[in-house]
């Protein structure tokens, strides 16, 4: 018997093509798996890498792939062991599914199993369809004050969270958040809902500098305008910031996370520069910096969902352009040449 | 030459025998200390339970001594090294002035350290009079936008939030605080503060709980009408609560930390029994409960003044009353019989 | 068709009732399981506390159930998805297996999940037999140098790793074992392994503390005729134990744990009194003690056993009696009613 | 009155200048210090480096300076506010002493603190002299059974002690350890006396690496002829190592510290090559790596005498040559060309 299903999907056929057709996917309900209808996807830079260029890193599309890793939706079919989820419930899912025997996932780090299976990483198919089936346990059921659009954004909150959780910032820190794209944003609000007296956030993008400044106590510098070890020496009498969060990817600004760091603290890198970068083992040292690396996210969904539920984190400003199924390859062109002003675009399946 | 100095101060001479008077202060500015004046002063638990009992455990008050530790004033001398201060600041002290040398002090634990003098502590003198001598590290800037009546919450709050550092809560973390009194109330919004999603707060004085509901995502239970461990499920799915604070002081409180705690999760005891309590070990073995405990608090007073400077922690619903030094003993009867919608009554010494 | 295998086993039938006879075990092979011929197993005093009372606590024992968890032997068949194991591979296994699907054990924290089918606690049978099926990933493969007698001793190394891990000991640190039974001398060797300079063991039988001396800079005390508190003040200064250990599971022993602990010390409790025990929550504050639990372990196996590999860790001292399995019911009969010099009696199953 | 004293000493009076000759030195005695009639002083590589270059990094030998900074010694005379050591105690100094109000003492991180004044780093004077001047807070009684030999060694040990510390190593890891110099060798055995259950360590010159191996359950890999990726693998069953030390201060060695590392596992970095190296945000990130630095030590004095009292570690065979004062100078020109076979040359003033 089969299971394959035909739906419509966003596909990405080759580089620089994409369309929405027709395509088979097996989708076969396991005994611990729920069959989910989505509602609402976000673009992640990822996706938008993947359909300009075809290949993130080692990850290369060979065949045609389902783009889309940030959904939301409503359970429409539950396994027979299932039983934290029924039909009806609205959820949002993590996009990656590891072995759950392996030695990572065993020793709860489940995100650094090299077997994982992610969504719209090739060449596993994401979620830019009508259906998907997914393992329960990965499937988190939403707040009822929450709703599809936000629930679509803890993915990219996700990233944020876990950076912070990493960090362990403590209550009244201050901490530097180095590029204010999408990422650099939740990562600042989840550094506040986290205990950061104040972020002091940099770009070179006056818009976006603009739109983090609304987000809370946060001081946004444009470092082609303003000096950054001023500010925080400023905010800080001179001791540095408790934490910096490197996400802006670039190379340059990842060899100066050390510069504005306090004799003790932490930077965590987000951003993953294409390249090697120049590191500072003394400037480094003498400030015995702990510096911590992070890779997706683990254990985070259930805290983000909590946090919107209570109002601690509004994801709300962040959602600034949302698209209909049927315009979907237009939203992507508009995510390709995203202007400074926007910061997510989502797509909606569900009228 | 002598360094004593006549003032007016409220005197405690003996168990319930509280005076406003004068009395010589020995007050010599040394090289690395500010003379103070005093602003205002908050009246601690600590200060009603000596005035009513002339004692606290082993402490016990021989001799007349000032009361009063929860201080804000401004800086009217400097000592010649003293670098990051200077006369006209406004400021709020550390109470306990620990041996620089012990070995306590130099692993960073200086509230531990045996030998520290803390305000209002037998035979140490408090600070409810015009003016102090104190040691400079030990003495704190207050940001602009934060007044003397926050600045003398500082105290109170630190303990609060030094309970929350030792419980390292994480974003979206779910916490139960064990009693609505003044520190069971700091700790609340601390641990808001700090990351908790939501607060789960009990008592049996339904004017204190209505009053914390006010402060934040807390939810408050009666325990005297409501099921804490239903309502922790409730917010939790069953899980649990990820940090349990015992901030009530009471044995049956302290002996039923457990019952509400997830697995892996966090108790930290915060008031203090007047006798031994009963301890489940089994109970907090299957769920490999880290237990903390906690005395006074250390680092914390910069990063409390940030946080009520950036508008995260707002202590101003805590303070409900206010008295001028004249009436000061007048004051410390109504703080000895506090109706239970108040929380805070400071003296002011400046007019 | 069955997957039931008839074979030899100690069985407890009711309390105070144990056969070596004939049993029917549902053993099937599943794709991620191995079958593992047993070699030797060790008896903890749980089996012993089934035999002579017939429960633990909230676990009876209803209906016949084979003994034993601490066991070691050789693959002599595999799944069709298990790759790291092959037929003829010296083993010792993890006697707990979770769900693996539980938030629990996706956390890391296994031990915690509530799910967890352990060997020998009702109603799951235990490995007194020639022959089990486990899952492949709680098994794991014996070092050469290993043998089956140390590999069997895993289990109960194992507990005392964990305790160790928990407490998070660091090199040079003063370490307080109370009680010198089996766990208690496993718990010292891998306190010792781990970075303590030294460990203090108590206990009321000189015989045990006359063994345990001889296993490593280990200073005995029998508290019968000693001062606990001297010894440690004479070993660190008078500052206390970096970390206390508490094994010995009596409610006296448990109720001084923070006698002689130092400031911002640790405290770990073992052993499982029968009731609720009478805690210093004063006592431990002035000290800020972290008070850690243990439930089994996890994660402990693979590190046991490099340690066993490399020489650190030598447990062979420990295992002082070992008998044939057809002697069986006299091993547990001996074990009830063990002498003071006795530390482990183990059964070999394989001649 | 006058507190200069003429003494002997041996005076880096440029690069490449140095001499044994008479220096006054300014060395009052106040109320918390001690003075010691110095018995050994190991000679480190930072004394040879200034001897041959006349400046480490912004340190710049600008004055006649003593070197010196490993060192053991007899109390002579004590300041009136001392307790904890007197005449005739045999003790070893931490050479560097903190301002004990800055911000980073009072953390608990004085090893950070930018005021710190530290033998034999200019303008401050080292110890190779009969007698020296130092807080009784920074002097440590040596243990009856450790020599002054053993005890001039207790600062390099203390250097790789702080890396083990910060590497939270747990009981049963495997460490790797690039670079088997002396920083290298004193990181390898306290990585094992701190749980490591085998060191890999790496090097070019097999002189090093022979004496390494002898020095524990290390394995020793000479990076000319063998993997090391390799080695690790084997010894990992393909995991990696649960904490890599980088003590070559080599570039490229540093480049590659996450190749041979475990996912979730910990880089630490303790040499300091002289420029910026190139470094591998994506391999980190894939691992979750977390990377520590270090400067120096903090609070590790009393834990590594306390590891050599108890025999758990020996660093006599690292004292491979030892000279008398009068053949100071020979002493250094050996130490700066020493044999492969040399670890640590000392120099003993008292006959």
């Amino acid at each position: 018997m089969s299971s394959l299903r035909s739906m419509p999907a966003i596909v990405l056929e080759k580089a620089r093509q994409l369309e929405l057709r027709s395509i088979d996917m097996d989708e076969q309900l396991g005994d611990l798996d729920v069959r989910i209808r989505i509602h609402t996807v976000g673009i992640c830079g990822s996706d938008v890498h993947y359909y300009q260029h075809g290949r993130i890193g080692p990850f290369v599309v060979k065949a045609p792939m389902v783009l889309g890793h940030e959904a939301s939706g409503t359970v429409v079919d539950a396994g027979s062991m299932v039983s934290h989820l029924k039909i009806g419930d609205r959820v949002c899912m993590e996009p990656g599914i590891p072995d759950p025997n392996s030695k990572a996932t065993r020793l709860g780090i489940y995100n650094l199993d090299p077997a994982v299976r992610f969504w719209a990483t090739p060449p596993v198919h994401g979620c830019l369809r009508p259906e998907v089936v997914h393992p329960a346990t990965f499937t988190f059921k939403i707040p009822e004050n929450v709703s599809f659009a936000e629930a679509a954004m803890v993915e990219p909150l996700a990233v944020g969270m876990h950076a912070v959780n990493k960090s362990r910032i403590r209550a009244g820190d201050l901490a530097v958040v180095m590029g204010a794209g999408p990422i650099g944003m939740v990562t600042a609000i989840a550094a506040l809902a986290a205990g950061a007296s104040r972020v002091i956030i940099t770009d070179v993008q006056q818009e976006k500098l603009d739109l983090a400044e609304k987000l809370g106590p946060i001081r946004a510098v444009n470092i082609t305008k303003e000096n950054l070890a001023s500010v925080v020496d400023n905010f800080s009498d001179g001791w540095g910031a408790e934490v910096v969060f490197e996400a802006s990817g670039n190379a340059r600004s990842a060899s100066s996370v050390f510069d504005t760091l306090c004799p003790g603290g932490t930077v965590v890198f987000i951003g993953m520069p294409n390249e090697s970068i120049s590191y500072d083992v003394v400037g480094a040292s003498i400030k015995e910096a702990r510096v911590e690396h992070v890779f997706r996210y683990a254990h985070v969904y259930p805290s983000a969902l909590k946090l919107m539920a209570s109002g601690k984190i509004d994801v709300k400003p962040l959602i600034t352009d949302t698209f209909d199924f049927e315009d979907g390859i237009k939203a992507f062109e508009y995510a390709a040449n995203m202007s400074p002003s926007s910061v997510k675009a989502q797509i909606v399946l569900v009228k």
